[in-house]
């Protein structure tokens, strides 16, 4: 049974990194599928490389690779992360009212194009939860009042924390606190209803209906502790009119999010992203 | 030879309104050729039609049409103008020293895709200087340093106040004072180089590369007191990624400015846009 | 109780049609709403036009307007269809094995995007059983073998032939047969999934990966006698490059398909479709 | 002075090409500032990889690089090719009335965006011509008749063979034989008027109109001997409905078609692109 292995590295840039990495691979018997590098240079000089490696795992093991890719890492100064096609990551997802983007990120669970596994569904309302027992994935209802937050961040990260590699905001209508980023201290992907960085905050249909403007979009982002600030993972756009009402707006950007937001978890289940100061590259 | 007039009309929504102008333009020999209407009902109430008729002028002239719809426009309290095909407007360009959007718009000019007349081009910079004399326009060049702003404007002012209908920034990079808008009172059609609301002000790719946004976009739209807020008629846009720079960025968005200004410019001059408020409404 | 009324009327053009009808509502006491019209001339001279109107049932019921409108275009001979918003349309499905546009449409059905009733769905397979039954929708299996192929058009006639106002093709990989599409004699939407005329017949994405093309497309149309021929409603595109493969075409191709069928079904359902030759009039 | 050089490479895919080119060019001193590369593995196992790197001539000359990277290509079946960014590609353009596509590859080439020489353009009409005095371009005007043809072609391939590295047909409305192709043997882009391969052949705006096609489009192609079948490089769309005449498809499609042949000519002139049987990779 042959393993495929994702490397995602980056480091200053400088000459021969790709060719150590490919001769390191090549010479441990791996054999390169796709590779996928960008450089930064001339702006802040960083080099980035996706590589999609196959091997067999009799002859070399996941402790071999991540040894020989350490010592390479280290000695470029590099960040660098390996993962395994055969080792899916555990994607928990936060809800609120709106489901569109749940039962899209579900549907395409349902048939792999997103291949995660997924723990559980937490909400602060129950309207979702006839939609998590159809998949028969646990459903936490935890709702939110004045008095509770806290307590219920609490509730969540000792739910989430070990069980998942990232969580998913699928239209989770409670800002996270800091603190709460700090403890869980994973990806956590955010779908915002509007074309960042316009309409930033709550309401952004009405602010696009206000200002007249004849394009919508939808931005998925990984969340940072700055609200609407954190790194573009994708964005889509639709074209709009004066005919446009707001709740027209908000019917069209229903399915902007739902698929923008899918696209960028499957890229991120997909190892395609790796995270640069406060941007993305994202490998195709 | 029949004669195309162009009725724009705007009033506070009521019963009847459609019946009463195209019994009017029916009863007086005049045919229909387009229909178009909007009603922002329910939200503020107001009725706006576009009407495309023609007649003949041996039989009714302009000042049988302007007395008519005169009158249905004041008993419906309604705002309304009346123009003609056979008189095409008169647009007056300014611009600095980026020339896509003047050789675009001369470009679709001459080719009859925007039917106006060009009475001057004005710069404060003698660069374009060139393009405008292949096109044999009048070309006016005022430079403009610390000391002569004012007086420049004033110069502006004069050659355009009685020989335009209205003005385009075509990549204009200086900033019409309130004074100067209030004393040219007519329309002025301006790009801005980004996806409006989004980096308004200076250096919108610097903005846009910075955020690591993954669509571009370009904003055409009437100028008025407050900076980049003025009414929206056009956006485009374009996707983008990481690999872009900031240099490629401004090149990609080059074609996508010169489109969008192309476009706004066509509708203005074919009397398909009526401002209302802070927006646009574009007929089709 | 208000009731809304569309008309959609179409007539030779002529001076005065709009004022006809426009008229007639008004002095009976209707409102207009919205006003879309649409003149094919100068090429064939045809005039289109979708009013809708809301009314007092108690002063003027359904047959006052069908008598009146029916006396207009008589005189004009129009083809004049009139709907009330408050009778939604009963939309059969038909559907094989892939199921994303079934669920797009069920979907978007349970919240009201898609405002029809669903008396069935019927396959020749019996893996949407299920989704059928989450929704409660009666499904019928419906397995076609090389010998039942008529008499199972028979059974699908027999079930929809009083219960449904049109039907929709969600991926149904049967092709329906002239007798069928005379005896049905209602409109059927399909969904093909090829930018058509791109690509007729059977395997499309295999075709466009084969073509080499840089962007993909779906279309929904209405069915006729010829395959892949009829009406064009609606058409979706996306980029691709040398990267994807028919595979990858073909799973961006669903998400394509979806919207493009449920926006199709949509705007069907809300009577902003005329037909007219092999083409639609689509209102906005 | 360092100079750029970009490699094309192209060979049954095996393990340890990228490592044997990458190795080969860093201990020749080379420094690689853009790597892609593609595999059209599973389907027919072909690896392609465009490498820009740049060198110091004085150290490393031209033939050095031609002589190693011929020995790699040799030994492994490759077809490769290296370019050098101060040698740009020669381009002569063949245009015939319309000349929307030839205004937009001169402005950008003017301004360096498609960075090639242009030793001449070539009319069968003489409309043209001040457009090339204007670029101080030679124009040659050669019209066709129907006794001239074979004669004339004979001319341009005088004119073109040893003058240029590749052609573009710029709305060019004359068919090139198969003997000319075959004796100039050298790359020929074109631009088609529609979303390829629907409407082949002549008028596809008369064409799109006629099928009711929601979205038009434009193809640039490289030119083979089947009509319009040539391998594409890029397209784009634009949306269309009910409302839109011949002419206007055809004016909406002039923006399509000058920016879609440009950007296939800047892809062509920066070497991004390789061949494969009937379709291109384009390197992004």
């Amino acid at each position: 049974m042959i393993e495929t292995a994702i490397l995602l590295f980056s480091c200053p840039d400088a000459p021969g990194i790709v060719a150590s990495l490919t001769n390191f691979i090549w010479h441990s018997g791996g054999n390169i599928m796709h590779s996928d590098q960008h450089s930064t240079n001339p702006t802040d000089g960083q080099f980035f490389i996706r590589l999609e490696f196959c091997f067999d795992p009799q002859q070399t093991n996941a402790s071999f690779w991540e040894k020989g890719i350490g010592e390479i890492a280290a000695r470029l100064q590099a960040d660098a992360k390996l993962y395994y096609k055969s080792q899916t990551l555990r994607m928990g997802i936060l809800v609120s009212k709106y489901d569109h983007c749940l039962v899209e990120l579900l549907y395409q669970w349902s048939c792999k194009e997103i291949d995660v596994s997924i723990p559980f569904i937490i909400s602060n309302h129950d309207d979702c939860k006839k939609i998590a027992d159809q998949y028969r994935i646990p459903f936490h209802y935890l709702p939110i009042t004045a008095n509770n937050k806290q307590q219920q961040a609490e509730t969540i990260l000792n739910i989430a924390r070990d069980t998942t590699d990232f969580l998913v905001l699928a239209r989770y209508m409670q800002i996270l606190s800091n603190e709460f980023l700090e403890k869980y201290n994973k990806d956590i992907i955010n779908i915002h209803h509007s074309f960042l960085p316009s309409f930033i905050g709550a309401n952004p249909y009405q602010q696009a209906y206000d200002r007249g403007v004849k394009i919508i979009g939808a931005t998925a982002h990984y969340v940072t502790a700055e609200l609407d600030e954190g790194p573009i993972i994708e964005q889509m756009v639709q074209h709009v009119s004066h005919q446009d009402s707001v709740d027209s707006l908000r019917r069209k950007g229903k399915n902007l999010e739902k698929l923008t937001l899918a696209k960028a978890v499957e890229e991120h289940a997909q190892h395609r992203i790796i995270r640069w100061k406060n941007k993305t590259i994202v490998f195709g």
